[in-house]
């Protein structure tokens, strides 16, 4: 669904601000109404002896894509927290690209419920590596002047 | 309870091959038969815009020191994979060092079962910022001749 | 995706002889390879003071959608356990009906992870009332004589 | 700790105004101020096949006795709605009792976070059969006349 213009700018710059994220090397590809695209590229920092994204990061980007696409459901611009969230790890992430999509399941007033799955990405293939259920609490009582999720 | 001194060994040998626990400054500062203790302290890139511990940061800590506890159950060198896990988030993690503390609820001769309790550290005030709940499982039969769980 | 005719058998009668599934009067109503959908039409046990479906109760279904939606992904007849699920409630499941729709997100030799969506139904409409993402480890290597899980 | 002689009334009533753990046979026998206990006798409606106890009567268990630890760490009568919970299941539970041990580990102005233990109980023996971590969240904002959660 689209996203106001006015959101997706407020979207990208708390992106932006993300240490975490830039110290990584994420970058926030899509941004739509209640879902976003996150992707990664593989460095040696975020693997494994084995060559594989360690999971720890992986769980990373799944919670980072779960706010933001939290945050994108919302016509104003919220504060949410993470609560808690579950992540299955299906195969090893040995591709070169990590590609996350995150999409709200729900959106309530307080609770906002999302999932994320993550795919190991080579060339043209996308494999299936792991999928998180999250949940976001939001913080106040609604409009904020400042982008805040998860940077 | 005490650990063979071997598989102190091998399971710090292990932790220092880990990248993603290097580039974040994480120490393996105690290591008994099924329970490990890892700490962190904060710099920029692992925290948000706030200056909390980002939760992607503690949620990797988690699964690290709980795939280390796993392993020091073990009198044997295994592997083990993160099946999955799930964290709540407690309180913002607003110290100057995060402390973990991994204890393992179940050795299966399949599937371990570890509780990770994350600590946000102000002097000598613990915290409790978050609480993980991991399941790992053993990869191969057994006896192997190198430390490689979560490295 | 079809079911082989002979593994339908199997995975009904086992469900058949589930105690709970029968007390709850549960119904398997679609059987297909890695997919089954059940129901569960509301009565006073199964209910919270509020008239809503208890959450124990949706989360045994889930779970018990999710096991055998792990054994018909299978062409022999497995045995699983679960070894651990997560649920979230997304809205009260104030309907007459519970309907339980279980997918297979990956079937390993060893672990199958299963979604579960659980809809509270009035009339046409589906309301989603809960997700569960769930964890099951099949038992002893392949081939048994009788369909034994979850019953 | 200790808790005020109304709420435990108050709390005990609202369980025993819960349709599913009369249907179950269930009883809350220790009730403090963030912790409680509750029994369980098995029969066969409570079983699978194997005769262990369904991991589905475990999981409302978990979920009973945590919504219950929650409300008694109140000292007003509060209305929690389970957001959301995960449970490992540790060993069958072939004992002819279930015993659910349920701690509040953070109950804070929303959300309230809790540990259900769950023990199969042979004679004097206590085997850990599952673990679970839950999250409430209280609806409303503070004191109502009735004991409602969970019943």
């Amino acid at each position: 669904m689209s996203i106001l213009p006015q959101r997706e700018i407020q979207v990208r710059q708390s992106f932006e601000r993300s240490n975490l994220m830039r110290a990584y090397g994420t970058t926030l590809t899509v941004v739509e109404k209640g879902y976003v695209e996150l992707e990664l590229p593989s460095k040696e920092m975020l693997q494994r002896t084995s060559g594989t994204f360690h999971g720890g990061v992986i769980a990373a980007v799944a919670d980072t894509g779960g706010g933001y696409a939290a945050a994108s459901a919302k016509d104003y611009d919220p504060y949410f927290v993470t609560v808690e969230f579950k992540i299955n790890f299906l195969s090893q992430a040995s591709g070169g690209l990590l590609r996350v999509k995150s999409k709200v399941i729900r959106s309530g007033s307080t609770m906002t419920i999302v999932q994320s799955d993550i795919y190991s990405v080579s060339g043209a293939e996308e494999t299936h590596a792991a999928m998180a259920l999250l949940t976001f609490m939001e913080i106040g009582s609604g409009r904020r002047s400042k982008a805040q999720v998860n940077a």
